[in-house]
């Protein structure tokens, strides 16, 4: 319990709320999920299938009707194929990436994790008793692991890589090539990449896209795909996600996923065989548009402001930056924008630990004129 | 993974299917669910809730007023007073329990477990490398373990003890003078007592109960409770579950709840909210009379076939059987049962390896007239 860290945000949150329990107003840019609402078709399928109340458990692996709804939207967006027999519902990711690791991980294994990162990756490693080892990234290379780095990592212990794209907390992507060389390092080592899509489906400006539609990895038997309908398909509250497995680990993932869950909930699977449909993709579409004219809006004011973005985000909703020309120290920096100007964002501390103090991040997971709003109140605060 | 062990009677389930697929009648005393629906008052809790589509993340430990909520049911309904604060809101009663043992088990900790009992319990030891130590249990002591045996098999590893009262498979109970010994014995070794009351309120001639109410118990730095909304409240499908734990383990798990889980199913708590209703809870009193009707339809009958019932059960929905005088081979039995009976049930093999080769779980989450079929079939059979 030790090395498992809370979530240094919640602190500032707590500051937060009572800023506004005493009626000041807090713009909330530290938030990591959509404002949106699950969009209707979702939730009307929620609904009629609720009704009755026959409400009971589904197969440990999910729901063989969302496993192919899956499997067909892979191909139909991705032109990708996948087995629907490889993919497992799970609990939110974060139930998927547990399986994963759990399936995978003997005590002492090491997985390499770029840093910054997502906090939870490092820590679901450590509960299964293997070993989180960091790789520094930096703007330069887009907050990627390069070929080069996962080599000059790995170890005789190495169990594999853990990447993701888009990322959290940079929103940067990995390019098809680039998952190509990153999986031939790791393939070469005989260890597993596990690619984080999580955030698929929000990129701008560029087409979003699946490891699983690069032939070398598709059915690569060393190469686990973890997915959410949390962000981009506007479903965080009804915790469901997925896994694409190598079909040898189905079978043993299912004898754990039997006893960690036994099965994930029923009402977001019938929910989410609806989030595939046409009407709601166009809604999903409009959102992401949305979510790009906020990224176009706010990241020429942040630059303005001095807040450096080395590598601009194309991916999930969120603006990695460098603040060391405006502050000694992220954290405090979170700590003054909360007090002085209202605005909640958060410190770099919570992604690891390369150079966390001089970072912070910034989710535009709020509408323009609020997002303008709060880079005018930063303004004034610096 | 080699020391995690599917269900056995999954292998049952699939030949179940194959007959049901060519036409063959199959009546399902396997299942480990409540045959009732959810109660129109929760599901429509949920339908209202989820109506606008606002399904956004609850705070990591569950919406306050669910916890407080639950506080209030143990006032109410068993004189227990519960802190708020102590109550985490879970993914199930398996997120519960995968949350006390990660927060509590370091890698070569012993639990002790009696055997039989619910098979997951010992595999999610095994996957925070502690170690699930047997302790046989019997019909003659009501399945349960004595404080002699917890001394006989604690070691300098030991952590705890976890029991379950009602008991899966057995049904039996764990009285309070039981629960204080117990308690004695773990706690003067310095170890953990963790109780799982998932089959809570579903007591038949005996009046439900919570080792929370018992003074020496209810607030010790040592005892964790595990609750579920799936089986007395019929809301399997919907995922949740409670855990209370000792107020210096809240922070702690808090941590983990938020990397694991992030949150627990929105739409499952807002729904769970109306599960202490007066209306709710008079639906599920009668379903409980239901349960102890077919308790008691079908155990003199199993009796008459030679099924042997050591130790009558009280609680849950099920009847474990010794079956030697019947056949050699719970499994084979179980085998023949579904081939030429078209009754399927459960093994021992399913609940750990004291003498499972003699027993059988039978479930009565069916109606009494069918439970009869199944009896004359497996006459018929015999």
């Amino acid at each position: 319990m030790a090395d498992i860290q809370p979530f240094h945000v919640m602190e500032l949150l707590r500051r937060a709320r009572e800023l506004e329990a005493a009626g000041r107003d807090i713009i909330h840019m530290e938030v990591g999920e959509p404002d949106f609402p699950t969009p209707q078709p979702i939730v009307e399928a929620a609904s009629r299938f609720i009704a009755n109340g026959a409400v009971h458990y589904t197969p440990g692996l999910g729901l063989p009707a969302l496993r192919e709804a899956i499997a067909r939207f892979y191909h139909d967006r991705f032109g990708a194929d996948v087995a629907p027999e490889r993919i497992i519902i799970t609990s939110g990711a974060s139930g998927a990436l547990m399986l994963a690791l759990a399936a995978t991980t003997n005590p002492g294994d090491e997985w390499l994790l770029p840093d910054p990162g997502y906090p939870s990756n490092r820590h679901l490693v450590r509960s299964f008793e293997g070993k989180a080892i960091a790789i520094d990234v930096g703007a330069r290379q887009h907050y990627q692991p390069t070929p080069a780095q996962v080599e000059a990592h790995w170890s005789a212990r190495t169990r594999g890589l853990m990447v993701a794209t888009p990322a959290n907390p940079t929103g940067t992507l990995l390019s098809g090539e680039a998952l190509t060389h990153l999986h031939h390092s790791t393939s070469t080592q005989g260890g597993l990449l596990l690619v984080d899509e999580i955030y698929q489906g929000l990129t701008y400006g560029v087409e979003s896209s699946t490891a699983l539609a690069i032939p070398e990895l598709g059915n690569a038997e060393d190469v686990f795909v973890v997915n959410s309908f949390s962000k981009y398909f506007g479903m965080t509250g009804w915790r469901l996600g997925w896994l694409v497995a190598p079909q040898a680990y189905v079978r043993e993932i299912e004898k754990l996923a039997q006893h960690y869950f036994i099965s994930p909930s029923t009402p977001a699977q019938q929910a989410a065989l609806s989030a595939f449909k046409p009407g709601t993709i166009d809604i999903l579409e409009a959102r992401r548009h949305e979510f790009a004219r906020r990224r176009d809006t706010l990241l020429p004011c942040l630059r303005e402001l001095g807040f450096e973005i080395g590598s601009e985000p194309q991916g999930a909703f969120y603006i990695y930056a460098n603040i060391a020309t405006l502050a000694e120290d992220s954290e405090q920096f979170a700590r003054k924008l909360i007090e002085t100007a209202g605005v909640a964002i958060t410190p770099g501390l919570d992604f690891g630990s390369h150079r966390p103090r001089e970072h912070v991040r910034i989710a535009y997971t709020t509408h323009c004129e609020r997002l303008l709003q709060a880079v005018e109140r930063i303004r004034a605060a610096l």
